[in-house]
């Protein structure tokens, strides 16, 4: 490589890119861990993006109508914490970048979502950013449907790497956006052929350019290291009716001993290599010293969106005043004030006429008046719209011929769905909801984690939830997600017992600003538990006592989901021995630890036998078996003690001995009275 | 479609291809559920298949050397149910054919891995099948090269559906068998344009026949009704040096009025239905009911590998005595004897020496004694080789040009290589392992299920395993992935405390038969606890006493993997205040759970304090803090309590309070000594 020659064919944009080389290569050494290498190979192409084309404004980073860029290839942080210093980010200090990876600093080793301007979606866990990306675009393709295009018209960048291309999820972005003909979606593939173990060549030999293209992306290749190019190449890829992949050849870790090696992909620490470097730039400044025109160059370039935005707020205090509030609101994600009431009315109708649905047909009941009055939500399923019920009557489907539909088909792609909603809450003024099988959380799993750790508000609707699901077998019968979820930190875990919780869990999981909430429900139909109406939200606390003990307390029941009839129908038998027995529905363990300990000992008193039911394993359950003044002794557990098996659901609750008679036996048998 | 026409021109194979559509048919009704279109739709292929080109002998189904036939599309589980009936294997009566998806029958809703015969794998999680195949086909070609063709010389076919294909395992799947050139893998899409939601380019509109080329594989297109087309594509595809996928466009509910629609995908259960189709079939018999000369045909086919299989036998029987024992220990799954020396040796060398590394590089000094000495590892890692430690000295490297070569580069690839193993493993002769880090759990989760419900005997080396991780931050710190896989059933999570403890639980993991094994290992280094050398495996036992109380035992702190050493400290710490504290180590809770009472409460006697120590969340540790004659009263937990955050390992270990001196105060503080 010959960095002379690359540095005197275009020695301003050398300048500015070997700022982000040399504060890149400062920071890890300073860190003594990290990327060197990513960001010293793609420094040339961010550079000409901010500088010619992204529509940003550091004064203003949260503007609505700002371009996005996304870093899928999160591992090279530094690139964008560069870019956010030098362009004069109030929250990227330079002692920020010194404290690279240090505790309580910003600048975390992988991009975090909250922590840093700029950083529009936490990415590290490759192909996540590639996927986000989509669902930024088909948000922005929603949005200026919806409000116009004067108000939402902006581009979504993405620099992806090897690895995020590598990844099975690309598959599925890739795929989606091809079939959505997402055309302000723009790709750059950092093409270094270096992963860690070596070269890309060493584990795949895919045509990548002859890939995107087969799903339907126009495809421009370019010298990476070349900004006329680059530049070409983007203006290029802005007026294609396509998203657009810009495969850029690059060399990782540009210019210095490590280039095109996969120790250059990791931590350059050697002072002399780094040395080396800096003198292959000539670049002659202390670490962490960026001259001062330099820096004045780059500020500039960070406020080059600052007349756009300017005339789009003009434009904005044009709109009605209802209008601008509406747009608040929906990118605030806040709630509109008749929501409580429609739940309330919704629920009273249920607690009224009592309908046996399955808890699936009951969150379709409270879609079907959410949507009226949400219409920032986008729903959606992974093929499975019928069994899932995501799809309520008036949401249009959302396509290139119809821009403003609400309902997205995302294909079979549990994974691209789960991390394109990300996206899509990510971007601002949209509600994202999907739904698959409850077992298939193990395909969206990553993602669900993220929507976690950014604690965004993503809705996903798991339906067929337990053994449930009868004659589909184990493959299909999740019995150890319930746990898997609830162990998820920062994320509300919903199993409602009939149409009433199922309603009061949408409430409070669309209320919340910092987590995302799962909906875990049947395929089975259930009676409605909750038959006397109370406005109050008792899913909101999470688990609650749905049912008193007539006489003695001896025996207190606690169930979720399908299984609080079953709990119900063992009280029945109880009592009618004679056995006073309470039972408490609990939707939403989380929710129940967060109140105080007063209330939950109330909920759960010492004393009486406890047995839960739940059509899942135990795991976790001994939190409230012993922990809220319970006795190993004097409790129990119905419920699965491995996978499930291929049978008529009813077949399989008896199989299992998941039943009232089995509930009140166990009852019985605790108190010596079997 | 013109049946009639399609039926005349080949009336022989028509009515074998209309036996398994009407087989489907009958079955599916009778049951009330399941999915006709498919099988339907494909029985011309799956004729040909096993017709002309399948070495498989019904009468010796488990041959090693038999081809192997994956439906990844498992939902159309009936079309191997139908295909074995009709060549007439023992365990796939009439009875269970009309007993399809009932309680106790073998045939499953999807194809269950060890309940049918000519089932290769547990599939229906759509993608599962199609990358298992290219595991199969890893292990053929390591097997043919190691064993010479003489041996194992055999193809490994595969259906797979649009949904296999637009999920994102897909892509993993594609790209490693096209970079690895598996020229002996025939996959045959089911091109039908048909998803649950719809027709497939609603979602999606993937050039496939691009896609493929593009990942390195030679493709070929046919009408998958025209019997001759379809033979002469397999012929085509098994000469090519590549691996091959045959389009096979074909029509969902081939000749039913649902045709061509969602609705042909589920279950055609209308009598009317029913009745034209076999109208349309020219099928005039009762339900169930196969025309002797039909099944006659049909068993033939069933046989049309045994004159093979015998020559295999005999050439088989002509090796020394010495490689057929070895060949049919590797087969079986047996260990050889020497593996418990060889680990003995290795745990007293370790006491003697008591090296202070991390147990991933722990994991690796097993890996170093076991992998000469059982020669059917095949070793691997996503593109953290040097990080997972997964590789050995003497492995070699897996690729075209090096077939005996046992380690393999799975690329950026977790699902794709859990998949993958999982085909190793269920084709025999081979013991897969593979690495990645432990948070990436989360994307290989779908596959890591499936080796549980299976039953089959892969290791998963999960490195980096908590907070440990240091400066790479929240996206790659697991905290909630042991309690995900701890609920997992049938499935050991290991995750020792010191080189000993991981030279006891790779022992104990290559030693089962019906489950998987994760070793969950540190990046971290840690010092050695066993320091005085026992012959016995501790860690078969799950749990037990490390360090006893001197002195009245007050306290018990009980740790795993990296904490165990912070235990040991804080034992240090209590009794040097008088405070006599048990340490007890728990590298597997399911065989410590395994235990009788008797043992677990030698271990964890009731009386003294409790403190569990682990860094990851408390989920699931109830069950030892206040299951085992615990009080909750009397019992502490030090760990997460959310996620992690980017800084040194060490500082966020202080951060986070997992240090002996807060253990230590903890349990001072439930002693009221605070």
């Amino acid at each position: 490589m010959d960095i002379a020659a690359l540095a005197q064919k275009n020695p301003a944009h050398w300048r500015r890119a070997a700022a982000i080389r040399t504060l890149t290569l400062d920071a890890v050494a300073a860190a003594n861990s990290g990327h060197s290498g990513m960001p010293m190979g793609m420094a040339d192409v961010a550079t000409v993006l901010f500088e010619k084309h992204m529509s940003f404004d550091v004064t203003s980073p949260d503007w609505p109508n700002r371009d996005r860029f996304i870093l899928s290839a999160g591992h090279g942080s530094m690139l964008i914490y560069s870019l956010m210093y030098l362009m004069g980010s109030e929250d990227m200090t330079l002692e920020q970048v010194k404290n690279f990876r240090q505790l309580g600093s910003i600048t975390a080793g992988h991009p975090e979502y909250g922590h840093v301007t700029g950083v529009e979606t936490t990415t590290g866990p490759l192909g996540q950013g590639i996927t986000n990306a989509v669902g930024f675009a088909m948000a922005e393709e929603f949005l200026r449907a919806k409000w116009g295009k004067k108000i939402i018209d902006h581009y979504t960048y993405c620099i992806a790497g090897d690895g995020c291309l590598m990844e099975g999820i690309s598959h599925e972005a890739i795929g989606l956006a091809g079939r959505q003909e997402l055309s302000r979606l723009i790709v750059f593939w950092d093409n270094n052929n270096i992963t860690i173990d070596g070269t890309v060549d060493m584990s795949d030999r895919t045509d990548q350019v002859a890939r995107f293209k087969a799903a339907g992306w126009d495809v421009f290749e370019v010298d990476g290291h070349d900004p006329e190019a680059i530049d070409a190449a983007i203006t290029e890829a802005k007026a294609t009716p396509r998203p657009a992949m810009i495969a850029c050849k690059t060399h990782i870790a540009l210019g210095s001993s490590a280039q095109d090696t996969s120790k250059g992909h990791g931590a350059l620490t050697d002072a002399q290599l780094i040395a080396d470097a800096k003198k292959a730039y000539g670049w002659d400044n202390a670490p962490f010293e960026i001259p001062a025109d330099l820096k004045a160059e780059w500020e500039a370039i960070g406020t080059r969106g600052r007349e756009t935005r300017e005339e789009w707020e003009t434009r904005f205090a044009l709109m009605s005043e209802g209008k601008q509030k509406e747009f608040t609101r929906a990118f605030a994600g806040d709630m509109p004030k008749k929501l409580t009431a429609t739940i309330k009315a919704l629920k009273k109708q249920i607690s009224e006429t009592q309908p046996k649905v399955a808890t699936r047909k009951a969150s379709e009941m409270a879609l079907e008046v959410i949507n009226p009055i949400l219409p920032e939500t986008m729903g959606g399923s992974a093929d499975l719209t019928g069994s899932n019920n995501t799809k309520t009557a008036d949401l249009g489907v959302f396509t290139p011929e119809d821009r403003k539909g609400r309902y997205v088909y995302y294909g079979i792609r549990e994974h691209g769905m789960a991390a394109a909603m990300n996206g899509m809450a990510l971007h601002g003024g949209v509600r994202p909801y999907g739904g698959t099988f409850f077992t298939f959380t193990d395909y969206a799993r990553p993602a669900m984690r993220l929507s976690a750790l950014m604690g965004i508000n993503v809705q996903y609707v798991m339906t067929h939830d337990s053994i449930g699901v009868g004659e589909d077998g184990p493959t299909h019968q999740p019995v150890e997600h319930l746990a898997m979820m609830r162990a998820t930190p920062n994320c509300l875990v919903f199993r409602p017992a009939d149409a009433v919780e199922a309603a009061e869990a949408w409430e409070v999981a669309l209320s919340q600003k910092t987590c995302p909430s799962v909906h875990v429900l049947s395929r089975q139909n259930l009676p409605t538990v909750r038959t006397e109406h109370k406005t109050k939200n008792l899913t909101a606390q999470g688990g609650y006592v749905l049912a008193e003990a007539e006489g003695k307390r001896e025996a207190i029941l606690m169930a979720t989901g399908s299984e609080v009839s079953i709990a119900l129908a063992a009280r029945d038998l109880l009592q009618a021995e004679g056995i006073g027995t309470r039972v408490v529905s609990m939707p939403c363990w989380e929710l129940f630890e967060e109140q105080d300990e007063a209330y939950r000992r109330r909920v759960l008193p010492g004393g009486p036998v406890r047995v839960a039911i739940e059509a899942a394993i135990r795991f976790g359950w001994d939190r409230w078996l012993f922990g809220e003044r319970g006795k190993r002794e004097k409790s129990g557990f119905i419920g699965m003690h491995g996978f499930g098996a291929s049978a008529p659901a009813g077949d399989l609750y008896t199989h299992f001995g998941i039943t009232a008679e089995a509930t009140a036996d166990k009852v019985k048998a605790l108190l010596g009275k079997g």
